[in-house]
């Protein structure tokens, strides 16, 4: 078994490591950290609220009784050298601080976007660009570390990213037009969106997200050289809404091609995509990383945001778009906190032990 | 006082009928017409369940007292003769029917789709298309009617194209790309959203509402000709979705423009939109057409919806977009069942009431 | 295998049939009808909207393909002689037809009200009142029937009859005073809870729900004797509401015992009830009837609804009243669309069976 | 005109006090104050996130321009002297230290709970206990201030008292079970309730306000002495939950008088109460205290907070209990925001003015 940590561990995302990892095939949690307010007490006194007695957690499953038994280290003082992967969930300013002094020691995989810009720094999605992974070599060399630093991407482009990957790969991208209508849950806990600014509304904006999108999605798609990535050449114009539901990110998409196409052949390249990483047979791939539904109602967050536990991206409306030439236009829901967070970074993880990147 | 009818009067847009026109400084209901179900009761016994006692009232206002006790009337039987308009608020399979039979005699302004795509009819917007009114005259001559049949357009269609009115005016409009999120209190009360389907939820669909918009933004910013209208030459791509908001549909917008511009113009050409309708004076005016927001965050149905009661289009976000050259983004909040139904349609009727059409 | 069939198949309640039948051990679904707008086609097509394609399916989870291929057949015309066991999920007036109809041959486990407040008919509840069973023998012989009727409680009823009857057994109940703050899914699909109505709000009215709560928890604590039910001498007083919750109806309960006791014996009492219920192994029963929380802030629908696969009933802040001697205070969530209905008509089903009433 | 300073202003109370007050008749906003964050800057500015510009404004109205260049000052330093009353939005702590400083030299109205609980301090509720306000005498005198302190109570509290005020003067009051529907805008903005945690849910548990509410109608609805209050003989029972309403608390209310009556009777007496109090004619005063409804489906928070602008108390199912022997039960909504908190400590400082306490 490999020895996993997770830092942030009281948050929102690090709780979702948890429910990754507790009864995870290949990894144990040997370590939990956090901030000065939960060190030195159990996981379970840490995640309790003193006045009141309940158990502040966060996600629909519940932590294993031993998960909550063991020690909160302090993230600063944790000693990286104990384990073999350490996953974080922190916000980006303690990222910047404390990730690289992890990977010095140990493999970090980060949902923070501290470092997710950096030429060195690869940004991998399963399935979507699995071959950035030999980044990591350069990273380590120019940096001197054992281990390294990847972090998931923003969760609103993993499911973009996920259905223009074999779009790109078959036909090419011009131009990509998104609006998005993202779950509550994204916005995590500390300064999340207050129900009196959500119900029976719409937040046009999300500080941050749109350029964050944009950039995401040239460099997850973009081609690796030697020291880099060179992003992908499409353009791509992104507006980022907060919309009254929990979980699952809704995402409008026009897509203009390179080369033309039509409906039926995109829709076998959506369906078709992923095959060969499923066939790896990792503990959290999902069996079909795309599904395509016909019914025009669908795909709708609330019925299908747990499609294969919340590893696939559901497809709907696929259509050849009205106004330009080679313009595609679909519709997709993606699981924010699932595939789109801590379970995703688990299965980039599984991906990284199985080519001995982890654990080796 | 002009005598005005209200035909389909206890459902969701002759409720609002009611309300705009019951203490109207030039209209008077003299007139509420309905289906066998209610014909022949006072309108307050007809609003009223019974068994439970409850009054079917849907609208956030209280009608009139006065105006509970007026008689219903069956609508196949109405004397179009008494009135100098009548307001319809049917659904497209009975307007089709009853519509002619009372434009025979009188004007009749209408929230159905029937008629919408006809040659000889127009779609008015307060603002955006005042000449197409002169083709009022051919659809008389031809059909030999005193009066008249003019339709409201789609409640999705309306705040995108006031928007898009002095944009196409002073920049020219080659492109449109729109993603919807509305209310569900434009789906109507029969046939309605249930709550089942949108509590935690997105549908990303509505049934033949993209092709209404795309067909109806041509017509309404087209060129009048002696027999009709002239599409205007744009491309149009639209998804439209529903979202658990009450009031108040939300547009993210990508435009297009056929010339150069920039942010400040486009926003200075939206300001001065409709300023010498204002002037008008009509009673149900708003007191600027587009009020425009420097806050990110805005607009925001639920604290937008209600500018100007509900008569103003509210934009924010107005950017300059990054994947098309000459390329706009913002996001605009409409108020569905004001301005977009039926208060937007008695603003129609005072317009052509001024000019002549009404009443003379 | 026992042979089932389901009434009602299309419906939001039939579904839940299909779910909770499609992968069970002891039945298998022979038969599926409804009414003569579904009758001849094939599930999945009877399923599907004819204009949109969309397969109108209301559940969580998927229908099994199997499924969908099975003829549906028309209700008046069922063959009962065909099957063990009919669930039935109708309306309560075609209930009152088809329901005796098919009882001349053949058990029939229903959700309707149409049969709930007759003499010999008992209003089962798992480990409840299982000892009332013993009255389907004495309504088989005053009707001449080989099968019989036993409908399930009213939703509202059930998590609230759970949490009474451990009470009733060790304190004696003198008084409950109950508010529900009800789930839409338990208002169905037809004539359902309008989005309009619900988003922002909470209607405080349920027609003839209180009503229907009083008079059956009356039945289901009440005395078997050889020809019907003596209702437990207890007085009630109900509010029953609907607030924006998608699953989980929560109760305010306020319990008056005969007996004094304190909170902890409570606790023990609601915590082992149903123990010897749950040594019966039924597939369907959950591990525990009633689990009790610490944390003040549970129970919480969207939390708590699933525990054991929503067949559990979830308790919180119990504690000590204010105002009354005796008086006992705590808050439930149950899951009205599984333990409510269909699935815990099947656990009563499998508990029928068991019991040699069904199959034998 | 009296000058008036808000204390918190920025706050969501705090803004709520401009509303109320920026183009009242008889008060001008001479002076806003806040803590050190905010102090310094005008209204405007303090309000104005400086990483977006979003105005951070939480109310449905808009501020008036020329109160958002007000200077806001530090609320330690605001010098008390240069007013006529000073309205204060702040948390309990806070409250404990400066109001009293503020009540040497001027009458303080506030929404704290820090001094509610205090023997000279009386908890006013306009046409509920006026002649409470001679306790004010009392409270300057032992404490030495030339003004005084008096706070609104919870705004659970008042919705519940002001309807049972004249159910306790006509048929005297044993016993109150209470079970609220709060809505989330009553949690403040600070520690407000997330988004994450109230769509599709119910929160069964506010800390601390059940013991707040039943404190708290006791003293309302008590016996003023010389030196305090003596508390209402009456028993309590309260459950406070939180639903996905924006304003409006919804209570269901169950009364046990002491004497006999009928629903006739009892509806006469919440009609007419407050009648006198109305002919006073002050400026926030609603119309009607108590206005109630037939109609089994109202109140609703969503179609009846907006009553009287939010200054009526709306009541429906009014009904005899089914289980307690002269018991009473009815359905109530309350607008929290506006007669709970601001608007209605503006209505208590209107009949200070006119009695004198105030400006004179």
């Amino acid at each position: 078994m490999l020895k996993a940590a997770i830092v942030g561990a009281t948050g929102i995302v690090g709780q979702q490591f948890v429910l990754a990892l507790q009864h995870h095939p290949w990894f144990t949690i040997e370590g939990l950290a956090a901030s000065q307010r939960s060190a030195g007490q159990s996981y379970g006194q840490a995640l309790r609220d003193p006045s009141s007695g309940a158990l502040r957690w966060y996600a629909q499953s519940a932590p294993d009784p031993a998960v909550l038994d063991l020690p909160v280290e302090l993230a600063e003082d944790l000693d990286a050298g104990r384990f073999d992967v350490i996953f974080t969930g922190m916000e980006s300013a303690p990222a910047k601080v404390l990730e690289p002094l992890y990977a010095k020691q140990c493999p970090v995989l980060s949902t923070a976007s501290a470092f997710r810009y950096e030429d060195d720094v690869p940004v991998l999605i399963p399935a979507v660009n699995d071959d950035h992974i030999a980044l990591l070599e350069a990273q380590r060399q120019k940096r001197g570390w054992q281990g390294f630093i990847t972090p998931q991407p923003n969760c609103t482009t993993l499911g973009a990213a996920i259905t223009l990957a074999p779009i790109a790969t078959h036909f090419g991208i011009d131009t990509v037009v998104m609006t998005s209508m993202q779950a509550v849950s994204g916005s995590g806990r500390n300064g999340g969106v207050l129900s009196l600014d959500i119900v029976d509304n719409v937040i046009p904006y999300i500080s941050g997200e749109e350029e964050k999108v944009q950039r995401e999605i040239g460099k997850v798609l973009g081609q690796r050289t030697a020291n880099g990535i060179v992003p992908a050449d499409l353009r791509m114009s992104a507006t980022c809404t907060r919309v009254p539901v929990i979980d699952g990110h809704t995402e409008s998409m026009l897509v203009i091609t390179k080369h033309q196409t039509d409906v039926a052949e995109v829709r076998t390249a959506l369906e078709h995509f992923g095959e060969s990483f499923v066939q790896l047979g990792l503990p959290s791939s999902p069996q079909q990383f795309i599904v395509v539904h016909d019914d025009p109602f669908r795909p709708q967050p609330r019925l299908d945001r747990d499609t294969d536990d919340g590893m696939a991206t559901v497809v709907g409306r696929l259509r050849a778009d009205t106004a330009f030439e080679n313009g595609l236009q679909y519709v997709l829901v993606s699981h924010n906190t699932k595939m789109g967070a801590a379970k995703g970074s688990v299965l980039t993880a599984e991906l990284l032990a199985q080519k001995g990147y982890i654990g080796a």
